[in-house]
């Protein structure tokens, strides 16, 4: 069974080359994927979420036109190993996630996504032969709709202003400041310089 | 000047096919990959920061061997037009953003960056000549220290849980609840049913 419109082996280069290494939740991540594209009616524009930041939204990257930095794929960090796509238009789509019930009859696919054995300790080929029999029959589909507040469409990003905080460029909103100076820091340290307030970090060996 | 490894065309046609356009934001954030890969070491494990969630994403991905999937590339939509790298290990690295400062000598990149006009009315062909010409002259390039709360590496997911709320599995936290189940939830209808609490989509057309 294809992956979309590629081979699995040709997938299974495209992830290496992508994502670094042919991690199995790319290859459940792609069967998702192939499933719930196969539901949308040609010729829909769909955007997507992925419920998980890992793995998940790298399969959608490869497979849709919906990319992170495209405004077509949202990734809403639940933790849960699910995607939706859904029509643009109407909201109206379908989630598909992987069925965990399932997972008795095929033993490596358990112990992977249940973390039941260290990864060192896993049958990698063994896994990957697994998940390419099982495919779609380890999957859940439903449909859903989805909250008009999530839509990504048609919002307008507003003109650019200068924070009062930062100094830099944003994207006008309700606040004056931007999302970094009104929230969460990443920087402990700029042009070395401490920033007042941000955690210090420990460098190793100094 | 050449992006990273490839010719400013081969790059272009790389955008086109994974982000679905050749976004100006593509093309500038791949001068501002290009500028902060040339400032880490050779061999450096690197990890990378995208400060908006719009097209800088997308020039990471294709760019660096960190993605939105494999845990290497965080988003953190501030709204600024900046990104990171830094080495996974000290934590120390660059930050390079647009100097919106330098853009009175590049009207059509003053123009498309503050949106002084709606995108119809600016010059495609002639904003894409300025950013070429320009490249790393726009850009702002300082060093930066990540604060350790926010190094993606070692930290162990834990084990996989049962969510209590919504019946599906997650990684085991301190919450007896999926992301979900105790944040915002995207769907107002899940296989036909309204979700409880949800706000009701409506439907064009219906």
């Amino acid at each position: 069974m294809n992956i979309c419109s590629y081979s699995v082996d040709d997938y299974m280069r495209l992830v290496k080359s992508f994502h670094g290494s042919i991690a199995p939740g790319l290859l459940v991540g792609g069967y998702m994927v192939d499933l719930a594209v196969k539901q949308m009616d040609e010729g829909i524009l769909f955007d997507a979420i992925s419920e998980t930041s890992s793995c998940l939204p790298d399969a959608i990257q490869l497979l849709t036109p919906c990319t992170a930095g495209n405004g077509r794929l949202r990734i809403m960090d639940f933790g849960r190993f699910a995607l939706s796509l859904y029509n643009k238009e109407s909201g109206e789509g379908v989630r598909v996630t992987l069925n965990y019930k399932s997972l008795d009859e095929w033993g490596e696919i358990k112990t992977w996504f249940f973390r039941l054995k260290p990864k060192r300790e896993q049958d990698t080929a063994a896994l990957r032969d697994q998940i390419v029999e099982a495919n779609h029959d380890l999957l859940s589909l439903n449909k859903i709709v989805i909250n008009k507040d999530f839509f990504s469409g048609g919002k307008s990003k507003g003109t650019i202003k200068i924070c009062s905080g930062c100094g830099e460029p944003y994207p006008e909103n309700e606040d004056k400041l931007c999302g970094a100076c009104k929230g969460i820091n990443p920087y402990s340290e700029f042009n070395g310089s401490l920033i007042p307030g941000a955690r210090q970090l420990k460098i190793a060996g100094k």
